[in-house]
């Protein structure tokens, strides 16, 4: 039940661990994985120009239905040739349902059967997201990649809670199928569970049986303990089908990444990269530089040493925390850039770890990382 | 009396009028004139990198000495190599005194023969500017050009308040040369007067006569009718020496600059074309597209027809519409591109007429411009 112009191979997996070096192949382009795909929230990726997130190497975006849905509209979209047009990216995009951001921005009026009824964060408007409604607007949006609607149930939650959104979101799965029309746009399932174990199985049992094209695994890294975390990962990474891409939404720290990547994660998408830059906060190997903090103001050195990025090339930390301090554009430029660079080549790092078999050691040498500050 | 490694040379000039095409040189490479000056404010043209103005073909850049000085200090510019370096601009860049700033910006605390005290519009500091001092940070910059303190009065003043302003002037133009070391940086005066002809006159007679390597005009266009600024303009462009560049402060409209090229003005500096992108009007050959109206949110025409740059390449007014709306850093970037790239297009249809000896045809095809808004 493979989408036409949609599919994903295995090229080479990690004897230590459950990593796979992958190819997913879309209506715009072919995408390596494991993959971290920068979030385009409305219609671009804060700060960048789309020909800069090519030079950073990066194939594909994500972009939030949600917002796009509300401003400017699908209908817009629709008639300027779809979002890659829109927007200007030629490369692959993954659109999210907008479920997560209905549960965690909007305030829900009404959660149905039929689905869910919110109030816009942008002007107050009342809306009804519904499965059907997910997949023909992100039909309009165009994306490569659409992901069907979900719901979503904050931490902690009773068991009986996230029962009841595992199997709405089963539910719903179904009705998404219904509604998707193969045509160049792969959809892709989501599986939930909070962090029980048992109905982390049973969302990845019901929905690998829909035959989705890949599978986006939600509602983990929302407070609970981080073994907690890796288990439910685990066991959802069991059984889902082998030869179907996997998407962790929303997990961006590098530890995080490593260690999803060895449980056989291919896709991963995060705003903290790009908004920690806006807030001052490079991402570095040797931790992160916080541009704020006042013993950078006469640090002549770049970002990061052995970084090729525009931000570490031409500019010095006290450049770009003077920017920073008088809220410069430039500066949220230069260091998102940086970070976003950050990222792309620790996902080429653990490409090559899966390649030279070292998938363990690369975990181990991000360890502790975030607790790291990079020395004086 | 030329500084070493600083040349002007005159290659054509158009027979209708005063304008001239010409060639300055610097210390960090030539400029082509005339020419638009974007301004760099505080080390950074706001939106843009340096990479992005040499591509769009700008030769030089304009800094302010005021803000530089405040934020983040001339020590730790010299310290980092100077402001070339510090920016990551290797072109040429003029630095303006401060004193412009210092009597539109600051709560000045005390004029006197000595030099202007006033408060930082940072802190509340408080600060003692002298001719002498703007001439050792400008040298601790290492701009190309730097410019000597001059003495501002606001639109109107009395004739006695604008010819005691000339006079000081005057004085402190003869304490910067006697502070300024050559080296690699060109020292220019600057003439005022008000909107009085022969105050302007006198201003503009005695400053030539020190021997400066170039000359600013300063305190025009502030609110004076505009047959005044141009017959003040006329007085001083025909004293000036003839040999040296001069440089219109703070004009950026393109009938103003076709006019004053036309009376042989050589450099212009205006944050207007960067500041308008940012509050969301675009610059066209057409008139002013202001994407705040509702008239341009289905609009899918690029920001002018035949405009090459990025915002115009690959974008339409709706997008750039839905960006500035959501305050977007991509909108600022993208319409502040094209705006420089209008005004460097401007510059260099003007280099184009003068060499086709129709300047005057060029006048009077940007008259009435600013009144003009691009039909539907």
């Amino acid at each position: 039940m493979a989408d036409r112009e949609f599919s994903f191979g295995v090229l080479a997996r990690d004897p230590g661990s459950r990593a796979r070096l992958g190819r997913m192949r879309t209506a715009h382009g072919e995408v390596t994985t494991p993959a971290f795909l920068p979030v385009g929230t409305r219609g671009t990726v804060k700060a960048m120009a789309p020909w800069e997130l090519e030079e950073i190497g990066y194939d594909m975006l994500l972009a939030n239905t949600y917002h796009l849905y509300l401003r400017p509209g699908p209908g817009l979209i629709g008639k300027a040739g779809g979002l890659h047009e829109f927007m200007g990216w030629r490369r692959p995009i993954l659109t999210d349902s907008g479920g997560f951001q209905v549960f965690s921005l909007s305030p829900t009026l009404e959660v149905g059967e039929e689905g869910v009824r919110f109030r816009s964060v942008y002007d107050g408007s009342e809306h009804l997201l519904t499965p059907e409604k997910a997949v023909a607007v992100q039909e309009e949006l165009g994306s490569d990649v659409a992901m069907i609607l979900d719901h979503c149930v904050a931490y902690p939650a009773s068991r009986e809670e996230v029962e009841g959104s595992v199997e709405l979101t089963l539910r719903w799965a179904c009705r998404s199928l219904d509604a998707h029309r193969a045509g160049g746009q792969a959809l892709f399932g989501i599986v939930q569970g909070g962090a029980y174990p048992d109905l982390r199985a049973r969302s990845a049992e019901e929905t690998a049986r829909m035959g989705f094209a890949g599978f986006g695994i939600g509602g983990l890294s929302v407070g609970e303990p981080r073994e907690d975390m890796l288990a439910c990962l685990e066991v959802q990474a069991a059984i889902l089908p082998g030869d179907r891409p996997r998407h962790l939404l929303g997990i961006g720290d590098p530890e995080g990444i490593t260690e999803a990547v060895a449980l056989g994660m291919d896709l991963f998408d995060c705003v903290l990269p790009t908004r920690m830059a806006r807030n001052g906060v490079a991402l570095t190997r040797q931790g992160k530089v916080n541009l704020r903090h006042a013993r950078y103001r006469h640090d002549l050195r770049p970002l990061e040493e052995d970084c090729g990025c525009p931000a570490c090339r031409s500019f010095t930390r006290a450049y770009l925390r003077h920017l920073h301090g008088l809220n410069e554009i430039l500066a949220h430029r230069l260091i998102t850039w940086h970070n976003l660079a950050f990222m792309h080549g620790l996902m080429l790092d653990c490409r090559a770890a899966i390649e030279a078999a070292r998938m363990v050691q690369l975990i181990r040498e991000w360890r502790g990382w975030s607790e790291r500050v990079p020395g004086e």
